[in-house]
């Protein structure tokens, strides 16, 4: 087969791969239905993340199981499955606690390159989520947007303990910030700002559910937050970006006893311990237990609640991969989905 | 009046100060039944936090009503209150969601210096609790502890989510660290570990309720956690220091999903974002919002319940405070009770 491999700096190729088969008996095989790019991947693909040896790439999918491991029970050839970036058992303490992202068993299945015709999944019964049926092509999208971008920003808005009564600021309007604000939406916040300078983005985050954009950053936009709350900022805050600046941005937008919730991954970050103390926040974050929250996800998809698809606004033939890398990398697109 | 002022490192005298008056209608004057010397006060003590002029000293209070101001209308001369070092309104939302420690309206208590014969209190009505009654005198030095070092050991144990079912560990064998193990064995913890190495500190650990004490530090520390927790660490780890050292071991001895409490004046923290990223941890302290639990403290000290009042294992009288000083700066005792 052939897939994204990513040799250095803006070089992916889309080259023969071995096909992946079942190594260990815990495994399955899915032949994916559409796979995509994530904001994550352009750290290693700009040389921020220096990658040392050629890299399969992609770890969000969904499709169709093709074979199962001898010890797998619930998972079953022919189901369509939609799966987490990493690989969980889903039975260790840690996991019942709602951490499969933490797992004693975690296993990365970015590390197989989902952006092919097929991946290996390990630990498939603790990590798959078969959907009711095979789901019609128009649901494919948003199946895929909740094996991370909706999990992810699903996980930042209950970390940020966004619902009833609350203001939720996101920072962030890339496809996990969209995300949050349906996640926020759902949860049943009264209000949500989303700071946000592009059009495209902006329309997408009200479609969504945003109430109020805020185009002012750093302390501008705190301010900016704080004028929308009687001065005292917001209940909840999504930082789903991972710089210095957004993470000073969102602790500075919550009012004293608020959350933040944050999962932009961190590169450079150094949190002032007396800030963050005098700050008086909750802090919760990290990469999302989106295996906790996939049932759930799965269920407002099919019911058509949510269309967490719409973040993909390029689609693309999984042999243009390196196209889809350039667009995100030039912010032609928000998101790029892939086509097997 | 005379009360204790700092000039300078270990330069704190008992000298003349003007007696307090009212200056706000809210204000009410305290005549103290017992003050102390707080953890805190030992860093401008040790030169390590300047003192720029000569500053009264002390936050932590009980006493009789003296007087109040014309605005001030629940609390009334003659009551019995203790009271935390923050003044709040205790009406706004801030406080209304429990945080009284970021008051909208917020004052330093301290300010005023509580080293003290006499104290003036501002916002009375939102900052005072009144006793039952008048105490008896055994109940004092416990009484005493509620306005600052229980009051914090308890909002460290509540923010690390100290319960049932949870074990929970405690990094600072101080009067706080030993606080929030009382708060821990009171909310219903299974297992509290405390890390200390000192025997007359285990000791009252013990009696409060820890049931494990690791002598170790750093790493060593966060792996006899691990060891004791089927390598996963506490369910709830509270900080009570504040040093960069005791805030990565909390955060190390915590298990992803658990809860990390931190009450301890951070002092050159610095937060690596990465780290606390893939912990994933919740992450919540601050100035202890005391207010929040004086009536509940209050009533266990009053039922006997509890006798946070062992932490003061020296007394002294008011004039003999710079004797104090000398005794916790030279760790010859856990905390000094003063009477005027």
């Amino acid at each position: 087969m052939r897939g994204a491999v990513l040799y250095g700096p803006r070089d992916v190729r889309y080259e023969e791969r071995p096909a992946p088969t079942l190594s260990e008996p815990t495994d399955a095989i899915i032949r994916l239905a559409a796979t995509c790019i994530c904001g994550s991947d352009l750290w290693p693909y700009r040389g921020i993340q220096p990658v040392t040896q050629p890299t399969p790439m992609g770890h969000e999918y969904c499709g169709i199981v093709e074979e199962v491991g001898s010890a797998v029970r619930t998972i079953k050839p022919g189901q369509f499955v939609v799966g987490s970036f990493f690989a969980s058992d889903n039975t260790c303490a840690i996991c019942q606690a709602g951490y499969q992202s933490r797992c004693v068993n975690l296993q990365y299945v970015g590390a197989n390159g989902a952006q092919a015709p097929y991946l290996r999944v390990p630990l498939a019964d603790g990590t798959l989520v078969a959907t009711p049926d095979v789901p019609p092509d128009d649901l494919i999208p948003s199946l895929l947007a909740a094996s991370d971008v909706l999990g992810t920003g699903w996980f930042a808005a209950v970390a940020a303990e966004a619902g009833p009564g609350k203001t939720v600021a996101i920072v962030g309007d890339g496809a996990v910030g969209l995300c949050a604000v349906i996640a926020a939406r759902q949860l049943g916040a009264d209000r949500i700002i989303i700071f946000s300078r592009h059009a495209d983005r902006q329309q997408l985050a009200r479609e969504f559910g945003a109430t109020d954009i805020v185009t002012e950053r750093g302390d501008a936009g705190v301010a900016r937050v704080k004028a929308l709350t009687d001065g005292l900022g917001a209940h909840s805050v999504v930082e789903a970006v991972g710089t210095q600046e957004a993470m000073l941005q969102a602790i500075r937008a919550t009012r004293p006893g608020g959350h933040v919730g944050f999962v932009g991954v961190p590169h450079g970050v150094q949190l002032p311990g007396e800030e963050l103390f005098y700050a008086e926040i909750h802090l919760h974050g990290g990469p999302a237990p989106v295996r906790r929250f996939l049932p759930e996800l799965i269920d407002r998809i099919w019911k058509r609640q949510i269309a967490p698809g719409k973040v993909f606004d390029l689609t693309l033939p999984l042999a243009d991969v390196a196209a889809g890398y350039r667009a995100m990398d030039e912010r032609r697109a928000i998101k790029v989905l892939l086509r097997p």
